[in-house]
């Protein structure tokens, strides 16, 4: 059996009920703070294991009340909603060093079992997947001048489509690209999330802002399970409003399908 | 002094640390089902009570578990899951019957202490509102042949821009209008999510649809406190995925300033 990074290093073990214990790693790290997608996960992991019978996360909130903190043991707290036939619905917390850092919320359902269409009374939604240079052509996350160390691109392959990976020339609030996990871990409802918080912020393609764009709530609906293979995404934020900005994020998997949407609350300035 | 029926029908008294009573009324039905904005109201005034000295919900999530039920008491449960200098963070829930009604989290700050622009180094970023008819040529929500029966309209005057009042006839999943307290009661930070769960689904501009579309779960960002008058509001629904649908929305006030977004994932087929 082979083990995966992700598996490995977002794994959780019960701690009695409704307790959880985890390990956040530093692996995952931009610059010194572990990224807010990937320290959602284990607590992720833990909500959706209380939601029995329903995997998929159709709707995750997570607060970022404090950064988490890498290379530290991690507790998690859950609590159920409620539990439906359809749908269920946990609430959860991660603390480390005795002190609450990411507080969540999460609806889940089995979407194997939904209708696969995208239709209603005949007229058919969707949003069609941006036009991206090939992954080839793309420019590794790594390569930005965006002047953070990125350890987290040790466990994930971020390619920026080249419009967009020079600082403030794209003049606009958009970034877009390829992502997966490094070594070959398939796609699926619970790295969504995480796929959803690894670009570059979209301000980087209007003004080559280099510093940090802290999260301070991100959602994300995952709307299908992804097929294997790269991950396509856009990020683009439309507005700003004294302090803080709104991005909103699509991500779709080589059948050309959305797989998950996003939104994130962040401070633009700090 | 004025009573205004928002303050009325919202109002909560506290029942012990973390525990409020309310009664929820039926004025502000869509159907037999109190609105789940209405509905989300009380719980977001016992939250933002306990984030003592941030009354603004610049991140405001609401999983719809049950419906509300109107001229029944309800019981909240508060938890504070961190007070900070610059926001605080607090999840809430809404009881009725003994059962669990609505699950909540959200992130306040003092939106009256932040900086006013919308400038990131010097790029300014602004949705501008939408060009809508003057209110006295948009249709009232009543008019729509929507097939529901809104007591809402007793306590929210919603006009409808014309491109949008007739069912199936845009041809896209879009609505916009105006939208005002009936009695006159200015908006606030507390009255945009109910604004925002308010206008006719935006599927009714693509299909007509005259069914129900329950929300599953709504996320409101206030952006900043409205000024006195009419809001104006846009929404969009750009993908269907199965069974359900996301929608956006944008709320402007009279100085055309963006006063809150929201997003909810709602269900397509029932």
């Amino acid at each position: 059996m082979t083990t995966f990074a992700f598996d490995v290093e977002t794994a959780i073990e019960p701690d009695g009920p409704g307790r959880w214990l985890t390990t956040i790693s530093s692996d995952w790290n931009i610059n010194t703070n572990p990224n807010g997608g990937y320290a959602a996960t284990p607590l992720l992991r833990a909500m959706a294991a209380e939601a029995e019978g329903h995997p998929d996360p159709v709707s995750l909130t997570t607060h970022y009340l404090r950064p988490a903190l890498g290379d530290q043991d991690a507790t998690i707290i859950t609590e159920v909603a409620r539990r439906g036939r359809r749908t269920s619905t946990v609430r959860g917390s991660m603390h480390q060093d005795g002190k609450p850092r990411l507080e969540s919320v999460a609806t889940f359902a089995d979407l194997s079992a939904i209708p696969d269409g995208s239709e209603i009374d005949g007229s058919s939604l969707e949003i069609p997947p941006p036009d991206l240079a090939p992954v080839e052509q793309c420019v590794n996350r790594l390569e930005l001048r965006q002047g953070v160390v990125l350890a987290l691109a040790s466990r994930v392959e971020i390619r920026i489509d080249p419009r967009y990976a020079e600082p403030g020339v794209a003049g606009e609030a958009v970034t877009a690209g390829w992502i997966r996990l490094l070594d070959g871990r398939a796609p699926d409802s619970l790295t969504l999330p995480l796929f959803a918080d690894s670009f570059p912020p979209s301000v980087f393609g209007l003004v080559g802002q280099t510093g940090w764009v802290p999260t301070i709530e991100l959602t994300v609906h995952v709307r299908r399970r992804p097929a294997p293979g790269w991950i396509r995404a856009r990020f683009v934020t439309r507005e700003i409003a004294g302090a803080t900005l709104i991005e909103d994020g699509t991500l779709w998997d080589e059948t050309d399908r959305i797989v998950a949407r996003s939104r994130q609350l962040a401070m633009a300035v700090d």
